[in-house]
């Protein structure tokens, strides 16, 4: 007998997104150890949050509940053994980072890229809308700056990053991160368990009484 | 050597408020596993949203938000064993609720009625905002449902409540529930495990880097 394939996990996160940081440093390594396919989904939150009429990041806006995320951050990054530092801009230019994600989806230094941009922005405090942060992100994670840079410059990359925010709002996403498994969505870095046992059935699936 | 008591654990809580019931559900005895002393401090959501901006929750306001959150719940009761069945009303009135606790801090059948109160409202559907309802929820804790309803129309009763709520906003909650420890504060059903082990002094709670 043939065990069926897990349904893949896509992880829809943002450069930006302060609690995808958490998220997007474990959740390769979470896949891996479950067997579930992962599939890395990079779109924008500012068209999103636009589209629920706000101008700018909940967590400007509502300045109480902005305060506590970022002591939250520092609470669950020191428990997750993650550096950590409130950057001095937020949220930061995260453009140029989806593009390259968008023209490379199976880059073998695809992950180590994308920690490494999570860390210049939450560990760092560098300015990661910048080309020569994300060139170093891109050295670092093994690959040929200029080559991804280029790329992901080229027309290709900028309409699938369009068309996967305009898909993250089908599919009824509003924050970041999200894990996407079929129908079914996971919002937060508080639910990579929940969705991973999903993934490989591992879980209870609930159907809400109407 | 005589132990350090353990700092109590102030539950803030709303009876509207959907993630509450999860966490009102366990905290109890999560508390008394842990050693820490519980202090129930109801609060009405209301005023606090207000100050925000909104007049609904934000669930109402923003119903993708709103969808997933009653899919998550579905979940979350599932995997916690709860009942639960979306409410046909939300939300509901919690105003009579919450001044029965506050004029009962210490009675010995305070968590098994706010834990009845929760399961009408989140599992029977039933009008949590109804006398007959809350007097329900007394008789099925073991206690005259007349005399506390007479307790709960007292005015320290009200004083009480508005004082917790001001006191709330002082604190910077921003949601439901959250548990207080000193000056810690962890919002959400997700972040009992965390506000435990700071109660407990098992959690390293790390300082955000200015």
């Amino acid at each position: 007998m043939v065990k069926p394939l897990p349904t893949p996990l896509e992880f829809w996160f943002e450069f930006a997104s302060t609690y995808s940081y958490p998220a997007a440093m474990r959740i390769e390594q979470m896949c891996r150890d479950a067997g579930v396919p992962l599939i890395w989904k990079p779109f924008l939150l500012g068209p999103v949050f636009k589209r629920f009429g706000m101008t700018d990041s909940p967590f400007n806006l509502n300045q109480v509940k902005g305060d506590y995320m970022w002591r939250d951050m520092a609470r669950i990054c020191a428990d997750q053994g993650l550096a950590f530092r409130k950057p001095t801009a937020f949220p930061r230019g995260s453009l140029l980072g989806a593009r390259v994600v968008c023209t490379h989806p199976d880059a073998p230094w695809l992950g180590a890229f994308i920690r490494a941009l999570y860390v210049a922005n939450f560990a760092d405090d560098a300015e990661i809308g910048a080309p020569d942060v994300v060139a170093a992100c891109l050295d670092r994670a093994g690959t040929d700056p200029a080559l991804a840079l280029a790329a992901a410059h080229q027309d290709a990359a900028k309409t699938t990053l369009r068309t996967n925010t305009e898909t993250a709002i089908d599919k009824g996403l509003f924050g970041a991160p999200t894990c996407v498994i079929g129908e079914e969505l996971f919002w937060g870095n508080d639910r990579l368990d929940a969705a991973l046992a999903f993934a490989t059935g591992a879980g209870q699936v609930a159907q809400a009484r109407p």
